[in-house]
């Protein structure tokens, strides 16, 4: 048992703050100590789900010396200003994926570990998971042979759920629809399996019948830097699919 | 029991001719009668392997009234040459994909019909598997709601095992190597599940260590006339995979 947990904050208080904070409650090396929302109503429910303390504005979280760190849940576009803000209180950041919706802010949010001394951690969890860290160990280990072509695909149908209340309905707020939503887990996995990638092209389709602004399929080619060619597929308007394939010259996996 | 089953030849006798040969001889409707190939060992390892007679030249069994059609197992490039000795002897045509490597080649093909009154079936032989017409049907049916979304892959070794002695090797004579080998199977399962496709763009790669001309990894995109997307992989260097899977608003498959 770890005698001092880190203590954390947590910033943006929907439905994922409420999973990362119960996944943080069975960790005996973070504590989440104070969350914060600039809506009322999300920091009272979130109070109620917790039991961890709000505060009303992000000053006080960042002025706690206490705290080592926060977590961001917040919209995409919120993701360079709140991450300098809680770096340039020298505290860590993790942030969910994407990282940003441009190339440029997200280079901003990568400079914030450099300007400040602080480490910045992006949400790709997907790389965690077992079966993900198994194919990689079975590709070091060298038991698939030369890898040459890797499938993935994660979907869900939460594109016929969208709203015009949620941000994830806009074009501008959440580019691409399940490209940055849920895609993008499977280009860091793809990464980390396959190393650099050098090449990718995509195409993408609005079928959704709920009037949403954002694409809701996508599908993108990749060429990695030895050759390899991987694809990843999200269809945002039909039943939970999370799948990878690996094709090597001596093993599938 | 059908009392005449058709009468037909066989043209180019490799492994796939004997393949075709055993189970044709399980069926009631056809029969094989003759078996051509330009090489007399062939022949004579067909006719040992099958039973079935083999004639010297293709005249001897477009001359033979009694049949009806032939088969073409020969490699591409001699498609269109044979399918038009055949079609201008009156006899149908049977040729195995791809119906041809270049478009033009295809459409000379294809007018073959108008021209002699005859029929040529290409040998997309996938679209008859149980489980893809399984599919077909729940589409048809409208269980998997709105479809947007179709995935495939058929991938196997046979890149591993290429020699400069099997026409497979060369980029002239098998463009794209398993795109036009195995992708093409799924092309036609993709066409016969979701209808006209408007867009196609591809990425290939030549990864084995043999040393044939062709590419050995083919990854596609299409889009439907509908908007739907489509994949097409296939992996030319690995074990064998033949999957396909379709994403409704209401089902997976």
């Amino acid at each position: 048992m770890t005698a001092n947990p880190v203590k954390i904050g947590i910033v943006g208080l929907g439905r994922w703050a409420k999973v990362l904070t119960r996944a943080a409650a069975k960790s005996e090396k973070i504590r989440i100590v104070a969350a914060f929302s600039r809506s009322e109503e999300k920091r009272t429910a979130f109070e109620r789900a917790t039991g961890v303390q709000t505060v009303p504005d992000l000053q006080a979280m960042l002025s706690n010396r206490e705290i080592a760190g926060a977590i961001l849940t917040v919209p995409n576009e919120q993701h360079l200003p709140v991450a300098a803000a809680v770096a340039k209180a020298r505290k860590h950041v993790y942030t969910e994926k994407p990282i940003a919706s441009t190339l440029e802010e997200g280079l901003e949010i990568a400079a914030l570990e450099k300007k400040y001394g602080i480490t910045v951690t992006v949400g790709h969890s997907a790389r965690l998971m077992g079966g993900i860290r198994k194919m990689r160990e079975a590709i070091d280990r060298g038991d698939l042979g030369r890898v040459a072509f890797i499938e993935a695909n994660f979907s869900n149908e939460r594109a016929l759920e969208l709203t015009p209340k949620t941000w994830r309905w806009y074009k501008d707020r959440a580019p691409g629809g399940p490209l940055s939503q849920l895609a993008i887990h499977q280009f860091d996995v793809l990464h980390y399996l396959g190393g650099e990638i050098v090449e990718a092209s995509s195409i993408a389709s609005k079928l959704s019948p709920v009037g949403a602004e954002v694409d809701d399929q996508s599908m993108t080619l990749l060429k990695f830097a030895d050759g390899k060619v991987g694809y990843v597929g999200s269809c945002w308007t039909s039943p939970g699919v999370f799948a990878v394939r690996v094709f090597g010259s001596q093993g599938l996996m």
